[in-house]
């Protein structure tokens, strides 16, 4: 029996538990205050609901047969279903419709590249309409949700419209110039056919080519918006995503990542797939494994206490110990007191225990204080609080107490 | 095509995940408050795992081989996986470990009974001391959940001692008595072997049994807790899950709903499985839809805002309609300085669009403001806001506007 998870997929403890929950609410309170609103949809969908829309990357989901004969299949990410969602509640969902969606997807992705195959994303998209405001808001939208985070990144912004007359092998070996460098981008483009003196020129017009119109009023509203000229910077080899975007894509730079944090673009033709008709949409995928690792390297994630604050313990009831059945009744109504207060406390539980193993308890847990109720506090109304950072005591009354902690 | 959810399965739009999410903020609240913290595991686990678990029940798993071939299982509970998180980590789990999980469950349920095939559980669980102060703790804490959720609940009590000398056929049909009522449970004990007189006494003794010290103890314990005696009834006749529980067992009643809201009890044998040796566990499993739609016919949900309070308009560009560019401009301005203020607010994304149909928007979005900046209010430097639910408007500066929406 092998009492472990599979591949690429992972128990969250509470401590890290506790930090993802720390950076999806930050993102959810930015998603709400740009007025995005929050959509599920289930883990299972009608296998041909996904089917021939991912290309080559079909092979990595999760497909099976029911024992009800339904054909299903997992979450593979999460534009897809909401396709589906736009068809199938048309005439309940006011255009243009803003939603956030933050739930897990899985793939079956190769975990020896350190993949995982079941990871969350969190996705904003504004579908419905094509006014470039929203294409500047989706933008405004990430600098707002880093800014959150107090990372520093910035925008890398171009026009699919650049590539227009390039074949599509072509631009995927432009799309690696970052990577590899342009020696071996240029090699790449030879091995596609192309002469390499027409490869060179195609490079040096791309890279010179100036902004279209999208993007200059997509800059100008981002400047009405508030955002610094210097967070969105116009690449006009930046390529990715070229099969699926019809309008102005963009991705994440960071000091200290390689890769884009968080990409996205306009694509106009995917939504309507299911409902039969144009329906234009702009949004982005925020890779959470990616934006947490980042954090975590940079120390932006506070360091998050344990859940309980204050350890209350219970004086050992055994008369042996000094304790009794109302010391440990004094616990209790303390521990309640705090609690009620708003103090996040545990208590022990088992009054059989020695003092010692309670207070190794918390120092194992990092709970950041422990409550000590023995007779002499008992006698003098007092409970004895100890730091256990820095070993610092203190016998105060109660009403001092919920100060102190507060 | 089916552009559709599968049987049993749902989408949550906007109205319903926030609904949601609002309910899951005061359960996980209340979970922390008492010092337990969160787990999370995958949604697939090795088959084995979870093979052998659930009785009769396991032909509801969803299981499949994927194309590695690993023979996998759809999370069915949370407790199974429970149990396999302690012996992975038994060196990082200091006991008592409290922890809470919220995830979804997949069970093949029988949908024509109305029963979700996905859904999801909120557990919480003392696993690693056998001390009944624990058993206490797990039913205070359920009734500060639902005292959170303003939902007048009691809990009705058991020991599974009072069972032990009973066929567990027997205990089976004794469970339907509050369904089903005494005589047709007595025509199910003599068809289950028992003749008349002896089911008559079984369930006149049982139904007088007095309270075990067991039962007594927590009694006490949740006195000494501050919990009102009148929330927690022995029935002596209760007699759920007793396949699985090894002590006290508890559901909840509340009026206007048949079922249990939240049961649980102690289950001594089942966490250890993996970690092949005994570990004593207590705790319960809420019912998330259940106590959603409860909460919702109580109307103890309040009325959730739109996402965004204020939809700001952009005045029609075109010239015609007397807008402008610098008209569209600040509105956007507008709208981050509001943002700013934290004011959740949705900008109108195009200026090409009429105020009509930016107003009808607002409505069919339950939007509860709507801004307006048109010429008039640009030249006097204010901005109109629409009350739509009255109808009122008012024509204030930007100070005064902040204030008011604040």
């Amino acid at each position: 029996m092998k009492t472990q998870t599979l591949k690429g997929f992972r128990d969250f403890l509470p401590k890290e538990a506790k930090k993802r929950q720390y950076v999806i609410d930050k993102i959810r309170g930015v998603f709400e205050s740009y007025g995005f609103e929050p959509l599920e949809t289930p883990a299972l969908e009608y296998a041909e609901i996904l089917k021939g829309k991912y290309g080559e990357e079909e092979k990595l989901i999760y497909e099976f047969k029911t024992r009800g004969g339904d054909e299903v299949a997992l979450r593979y990410d999460q534009t897809v279903p909401l396709a589906r969602v736009i068809a199938q509640y048309q005439n309940e969902i006011p255009l243009p419709f803003k939603r956030y969606q933050i739930q897990n997807v899985w793939r079956g992705e190769n975990t020896q590249k350190g993949r995982y195959r079941e990871f969350l994303q969190c996705d904003a998209d504004i579908v419905g309409t094509s006014s470039l405001m929203a294409d500047a808001e989706i933008i405004a939208l990430v600098l707002a949700i880093y800014k959150k985070l107090d990372l520093n990144i910035k925008i890398k912004i171009n026009d699919r419209k650049n590539f227009e007359n390039l074949d599509k092998n072509i631009v995927s070996a432009i799309d690696k110039l970052e990577k590899i460098g342009e020696s071996s981008v240029l090699s790449e483009m030879v091995e596609k056919g192309m002469n390499e003196s027409d490869a060179k020129k195609v490079l040096e017009t791309l890279s010179s080519k100036p902004q279209t119109t999208e993007i200059k009023t997509i800059l100008g509203f981002l400047k009405d918006m508030g955002v610094n000229e210097s967070k969105v910077v116009y690449e006009p080899t930046l390529a990715r995503g070229l099969d699926y975007y019809t309008g102005i894509i963009f991705e994440t730079v960071t000091e200290g990542s390689a890769g884009s944090l968080c990409s996205g673009g306009r694509y106009d033709n995917l939504i309507g797939t299911f409902a039969n008709r144009d329906i234009p949409a702009v949004g982005f995928g925020l890779g959470f494994d990616r934006t947490i690792e980042i954090l975590e390297e940079k120390g932006l994630i506070p360091s998050l206490d344990s859940t309980p604050k204050v350890l209350v313990t219970v004086f050992p009831v055994s008369p042996s110990q000094g304790g009794s059945k109302e010391l440990e009744k004094k616990s209790i109504k303390i521990a309640n007191q705090l609690r009620e207060k708003g103090i996040s406390i545990q208590l022990w539980l088992d009054g059989q225990d020695k003092l010692d193993k309670q207070l190794k308890y918390a120092s194992l847990k990092n709970i950041p204080y422990v409550l000590i109720i023995g007779p002499e506090e008992d006698k003098n109304n007092t409970a004895t609080l100890k730091n256990m950072k820095t070993g610092d005591q203190k016998t105060t009354t109660l009403e001092e107490l919920v100060k102190e902690l507060e």
